[in-house]
């Protein structure tokens, strides 16, 4: 049996370790993992291990009478090469084809790649996908675009869930790589005022170019009345692309009358919340954590069609070697948007060209 | 100037005072009230009147230095008698009509009506309507039976903000009047399958009078797994009509995969909430607290083409002298569901025919 480099998180720790190339089972691919990017949810997995797996246990999604934090082999925003398929699968693609897909398997009741213990994540050499699940990428698209697809479909998803008119005023609060997908998704939905929050002025600078229409600093400034003045009779729709819990009570009590507040950031801490305040003013709080095949595919078609600045999102570069450093950059303030992994090669994190 | 009796919430205490009887302003009618309901918010209010007030302060509902608690004059659920029109009105309805509107005036910068402080309610011998949101009540429509309007379009606009599909599953909590209201409203709106719930066992079986298609003891069976086993693949959609700030992180907790929370009962109280689970089920929490004239107009017109039993909801009459005892009585366990003043007589509290 061959073996393989492999990315694992361990009890809060990120580490390279040499497993066994996983068999593809019926329906299953295996395949060679060409980029993979670097997400929030990873960090935040890396950075609240016991308060994650806690809740999981808590919400029945993990043995309760688990002692030890099982082994998490991350990675689930990637591109990959056809190495060999498995047995009832149909082989349409040739082997050295390149695809992406929904970081799914059926084939293993719906586990999660890159997140469910005990399934390869795409920060390794070779992972497995399903092929009804895989996607060729369309010409002209390179491993590093499709490898975007994924947060792009997080915010669409995001936006579809909003239901937002396109008078509507969309207060997106958080400009790292969600945040950006949203106002990505905003400007395809034809959303005309969107208005952009961060503390970073380069995060700022960097959803102007992706189309907000105002760019606010929240230390500064109140984000939400500049939303609801621009918004006058219309309806303002906060995109809470934090993950602080603290900013969603803060939202409750801020927002003005008929508000939308959207959760996109991953959220795991018990918070006080009033909600005289989300009463009082009729507000809808919609939770967002998945997206569908469908905006999937939408999101890997708009960027083959040049209509989402995905390069922009695309700040680094890293060897599989270099993982376990760049988690330690990644969770020091910095500069970067997106970092993709590479997992056919080593080298430390670089800046993208 | 001619004077009249009016019940007073003050500081927590339901008194009955004599006051001057209001001038019609521009716009504006002088109405003698004929019927009006007592309203669980009005209870909530006597009940919990320093946290209500405080609680307005900090939303800017109310001047933040105020030291004294205002008086309230209850009453926003009524019909009434035209007796004099004010200046500035066309006068259409002859002095002895009988109607009802939403308790707002517009001509006092929306004022709301037995909820503002300094604008009478209608458990007053006479009060004041805006023209321009009077409705005269159809044929055969009693005073009794159009005071019942206002709790049946709480109910409806609870309907209307949930976008319930008729082959989701509805799980109503707390049936109360409210409860009842929202049950008669799923009904009109063709939803298949209502599980009601509620400790009472005369309120389960008021419930399934009023069309629920399951009654469910809380405190015996899981009323969430009940109406998920229901649903199957489709939606749940939880109406929350009790008002226990509880209920709501229990409901948070519990509910299935994609369900949606409205909230309806009033809630001011501070409560922990992880909204971990809210996220990874993608929920909805729709907060309802108005609802519209156009869905007030409707709930009058369902009344009259007797497709609501209202009469139903009817279990009590009190006289003005009688209201303070009515809400003792209230604020104890009893099995009342409405119980309607007739402020034009004196009397106490006694059970409807």
């Amino acid at each position: 049996m061959q073996t393989m480099q492999s990315v694992v998180l361990r009890n809060g720790s990120i580490q390279l370790e040499t497993v066994d190339v996983p068999q593809p089972g019926p329906g299953q691919v295996l395949v060679k993992s060409l980029a993979c990017g670097i997400c929030g949810s990873d960090l935040h997995l890396t950075r609240h291990t016991d308060e994650v797996f806690g809740l999981y246990k808590k919400m029945g999604l993990m043995p309760a009478d688990l002692e030890v934090n099982p082994d998490i082999m991350l990675g689930h925003e990637y591109s990959a090469e056809v190495v060999a398929y498995g047995p009832d699968t149909k082989g349409e693609l040739p082997v050295g084809s390149r695809v992406t897909s929904v970081p799914i398997l059926m084939s293993q009741n719906g586990a999660g790649i890159g997140v469910t213990p005990g399934v390869n994540g795409a920060y390794s050499e070779y992972f497995l996908l399903d092929e009804v699940l895989m996607l060729p990428l369309p010409d002209g698209v390179s491993p590093q675009a499709a490898a975007i697809t994924e947060p792009l479909a997080v915010g669409l998803h995001s936006v579809n869930r909003s239901e937002i008119g396109e008078d509507d005023v969309a207060l997106v609060a958080g400009c790292g790589p969600i945040g950006l997908a949203v106002i990505a998704a905003l400007r395809l939905r034809g959303v005309r005022h969107i208005v952009a929050s961060d503390p970073q002025p380069s995060s700022r600078a960097m959803a102007l170019e992706f189309g907000a229409t105002e760019a606010v600093d929240p230390t500064q400034d109140d984000e939400v009345v500049k939303a609801a003045t621009i918004a006058g009779e219309n309806r303002v729709v906060i995109f809470e692309c934090v993950g602080i819990h603290t900013l969603l009570t803060s939202f409750i009590q801020r927002a003005p009358a008929k508000a939308r507040l959207v959760v996109t950031g991953v959220h795991t801490t018990e918070t006080p919340v009033n909600f005289a305040f989300a009463l009082v003013k009729e507000m809808d709080i919609r939770f967002t954590y998945y997206y569908t095949p469908e905006e999937f595919a939408e999101c890997l078609d708009r960027i083959a069609k040049g209509q989402v600045n995905w390069k922009a999102l695309w700040t680094g570069t890293v060897g599989i070697d270099g993982v376990p450093g760049a988690f330690k950059t990644l969770m020091q303030p910095n500069s970067h948007i997106k970092v993709i992994v590479e997992p056919w090669r080593s080298g430390e994190l670089e800046h993208a060209e």
